[in-house]
């Protein structure tokens, strides 16, 4: 297929790393950058050595960010009442994309999922607490996928809020039940955060 | 979307220089990446940044290569009498992957377009004659795409085959009209490579 140049099936090859490429994507992207647009591979390849080297997590938020604290959770503009908890970063990226929301947020990175090895303290469960516990946020925003683990997940995370006299409010219906936030159209995902209702 | 990390942000934009990745799909692996494979985007950013440093084209025959003789023109193994004429790097590996052609290729980088400023030198007619010349090819397969231009092409270079007293054969019908190889399922364009047939 490439029997010119090895680097070429290399390149082809790393390009599968990707999600939603196979070997015909790979293929393409592998023979359009180098025909025309060596330029912008040139960018995409120092632009995914910087990300990889640089973007760690808030130590606030656990959210993506190339400094100690990221951008959110910095800004003056937020408010601090208001915390939406979220699986992943890119459910974060889905929610501040799709709502007006300027709260704050905390990312679990994960879910309740003891199979898995991921139990409260892998969910940042301390510094989670200790947020509650200052006794600045309001509402707490369960934004958990509506799958059997991000149910549980919120269950438990409705018990926290109690337990520190805070109130927890989750995503309206309106998100289709085993789906995934990072994948419902925008308005749908507006809709069911502009009607989210307290956790009883 | 990215609130937290302006690199993110620039990382995701970089990913649209790839065919077929729209917004969503950029960010889409933008998140993937961070999330779950950084190894595999760094061997990504390496193997482009190796790729379009050291891939140029082969001198005998135009297709990538990083050396100045590319490995299919090297290989003692392959039929020197056969010489496979095509538009693009992509075809001639459409070619490669489709067919048991064991033959030489030629890569004319394009197809005679005078309103795009393409003629006979840009297409590389002089090492293209040079190669009739030299009398050890005894059949050139026309293999440009069945389009206006493509046949054009193919018309022009069946002149320059006679001319030089050497048989030219064009792929059989079978390939769609106004298709273009890189996209034919392989089934198709083996058959129609099987059964090519002599220009007149
Ligand atoms: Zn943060
Ligand atoms: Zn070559």
């Amino acid at each position: 297929m490439t029997a010119g140049s090895p680097l070429l099936a290399e390149l082809i090859e790393a390009f599968r790393c990707l999600p939603g490429v196979g070997a015909k994507s790979a293929q393409r992207m592998a023979f359009h950058v180098l025909e025309r647009d060596r330029t912008g591979a040139r960018r995409l390849a120092d632009r995914l050595v910087a990300a990889i080297d640089r973007i760690g997590n808030c130590r606030q938020c656990r959210g993506f960010s190339e400094t100690e604290i990221c951008n959110v959770c910095a800004s003056p503009a937020r408010d601090r009442s208001l915390l939406c908890i979220v699986e992943s970063p890119v459910d974060q990226a889905a929610v501040e994309a799709a709502t007006g929301y300027r709260g704050l947020y905390f990312v679990l990175l994960g879910r309740l999922s003891p199979l898995d090895g991921l139990g409260p303290s892998e969910l940042g469960v301390d510094l989670l607490g200790e947020r509650l516990a200052q006794g600045e946020i309001k509402e707490l925003i369960v934004a958990t996928n509506p799958t059997v683990e991000g149910e549980a997940t919120a269950h438990w995370l409705s018990q926290l809020a109690r337990d520190a006299g805070v109130r927890a409010t989750r995503l309206a219906h309106g998100v289709p039940l085993g789906g995934e936030l990072e994948f419902i159209d925008r308005g749908t995902l507006a809709h069911a955060f502009g009607t989210r209702h307290t956790l009883t």
